[in-house]
């Protein structure tokens, strides 16, 4: 869900690397630390070993946009003289703070959704011998986030604020994880459970508020932006955002080119609470309720293709290009009022990446 | 496992309540709280309803010793003049939270062991409905104790120290339950895994930590003791402790009265890395090993017997009442080497419910 969020490619001038190449260096050295330390109880190799194993299979194979803001953000938010290499270092280790919180969500739901994959290799609880250990592996990935937290930035005056909004993101995020489940539960469908209310509600809880909102708060507060009003424009923005890459991503997810988005979409055979289906819900003849109905959610190619006949009936390509463009203007009203107090470019940046984005 | 510490039952004089009576009282009031606050998203309110639900099922029905004994440390710890209301108020909130905490990993563990009871009632996940989405509501069990910390002591000198130190548990807690997962996997018979340092690895980090070190090191925080030494002191105690809890808790599963302790054992029908198996395989011949192998972790009443004989023939009740009174008399010497800066008592009162419990 919501994976592809286009990362800033600022670059390091000094180092010559780009903060990608400076992330992704990054995570070995952590995975060295948090194994490395506590190595005194010699009674703790084997968990450690397990542990070394769960970040190394859940943590690094995604997109890593999520943490890569967060840096983006702070060069947008701090002037280059501020820009040190302790302060790029202690960005760089926040956002694969964002990371392992993902990672922690993504194990755990894989098993809840009895996925099959992620990220191009089987989910961890699949993997031979692992089954159900997975969900203590998962707590694993949430412990590291709070012990590189504590190593990099105990001494910083934004210590706590960091705590606080990772651990109000994990509510948020578990929120709208349980509204999801109640409302699309894997293989019981039931359309009538839809509404585009409850549809945005749960993106907003399950995905917008720790992929958008969460790494450029973390950036605003190791900015020294603690201010609670600059912090809920940003957060009105962001989560607005964050509604709209879903959106689109919904959207790609049936009408996207697989050979432009790397994936084949299968939202309407896994009984997803897709935008597609829930704008169409509010759109459609009895009639037509009563073909969706029997098809939606069903594996066989024959009724997929007869739900996407009828989202072309339903003109849902015209629906979604208003939404962008309509979105799109919300955004730019919302941008341009704290643009007194915030740089603009810390939101401008992300939403130029992803609107009218093809992939 | 290792839930039956004694309370202090040290009286409210004020109130003529029990710390155990406030403790029960403050439950409800914190899921109101929980509950309502945030419930200005009317989207949220089946998700809220939800997590009531996981609260009222999990964190009550226990014993509840490890949360009062913060409580009660604090007690010890604070001359009387300064535990006002407020701090006595703030003592119980943190008592829930180690409740929480404790919560977050039995629901979760029920689950990897496939349990099928727990305080008397089905484990949540065997709930009509729940099913693996338990993990997710594990989650939410988590969370509940950072937000509570953070509506009650955020303005306190020692919120940041709670913070670490409760997230610091969770680690060392799931290192305890990987180590286990890895010793005795539910349902896979192998002695050879069983070793006395392994024994005592997963009991200091799977139980002393968060049952023993935690609420202790919460009081202490608390009455404003912050200085390592007296921490890592208060920590060689409460663990030497947890240890020697968890060893009496085992004899007691195979030994105990079951008129008195409530409850009858299992752990050998379920392949647990008992003290007592792990002691025995210390002491026993090769062919005694061999009745062993054959016995253990299996569910037949002659198998469980001739386990049972076996014990007795290895005189496993003296091996026990000589290790009892070592653990005794180290813990003495332990307690009285930090009685310069730490009121022994806080130490002693435990010490005195524990020790030569039958029950």
């Amino acid at each position: 869900m919501a994976d592809g969020i286009i990362s800033n490619g600022t670059h390091n001038k000094k180092a010559l690397l780009s903060d990608s190449q400076l992330f992704e260096a990054k995570f070995d050295e952590l995975v060295a630390e948090l194994i490395e330390r506590d190595l005194k109880d010699p009674g703790l190799v084997d968990a450690l070993n397990r542990h070394r194993e769960v970040l190394v299979y859940n943590v690094p194979g995604g997109k890593k946009n999520r943490g890569l803001s967060v840096i983006g953000s702070l060069r947008e938010l701090l002037p280059p003289s501020q820009l040190t290499q302790d302060v790029v270092e202690r960005a760089l280790v926040v956002g694969w703070c964002i990371e392992l919180l993902q990672a922690y969500f993504l194990v755990a739901d894989d098993i809840m959704d009895a996925s099959v994959t992620r990220r191009g290799q089987p989910c961890w609880f699949r993997k031979e011998g692992v089954g159900l250990d997975a969900i203590n592996d998962s707590f694993f990935l949430e412990s590291a986030l709070y012990r590189l937290l504590r190593k990099y930035c105990r001494d910083q005056p934004y210590y706590v604020h960091l705590l606080e909004v990772f651990t109000e993101t994990t509510f948020q995020t578990v929120l709208g994880q349980t509204l999801d489940l109640m409302t699309a539960p894997p293989g019981d469908v039931d359309l009538s459970r839809f509404s585009m209310e409850k549809y945005k509600t749960i993106v907003k809880y399950k995905t917008a508020y720790y992929s958008f909102y969460l790494p450029v708060a973390a950036a605003m507060y190791m900015a020294g932006i603690t201010n609670e009003v600059e912090h809920s424009h940003a957060k009105e923005i962001l989560l607005e955002m964050g509604e709209f890459f879903q959106i689109q991503d919904d959207f790609l997810d049936c009408f996207g080119d697989p050979a432009v988005t790397g994936k084949i979409g299968t939202d309407i055979q896994d009984n997803k609470c897709s935008w597609l289906v829930v704008k169409a819900l509010e759109v459609m003849s009895p009639e037509q309720r009563a073909v969706l109905e029997a098809c939606y959610g069903r594996k066989d190619d024959a009724s997929v293709e007869k739900v996407k006949a009828l989202y072309k009936s339903l003109q849902m390509q015209t629906l979604y290009h208003k939404y962008e463009e309509e979105s799109y203007q919300r955004l730019q009203k919302l941008i341009a009022r704290c643009a007194v107090t915030l740089p603009s470019t810390v939101f401008l940046n992300f939403a130029n990446k992803i609107y009218k984005r093809n992939k």
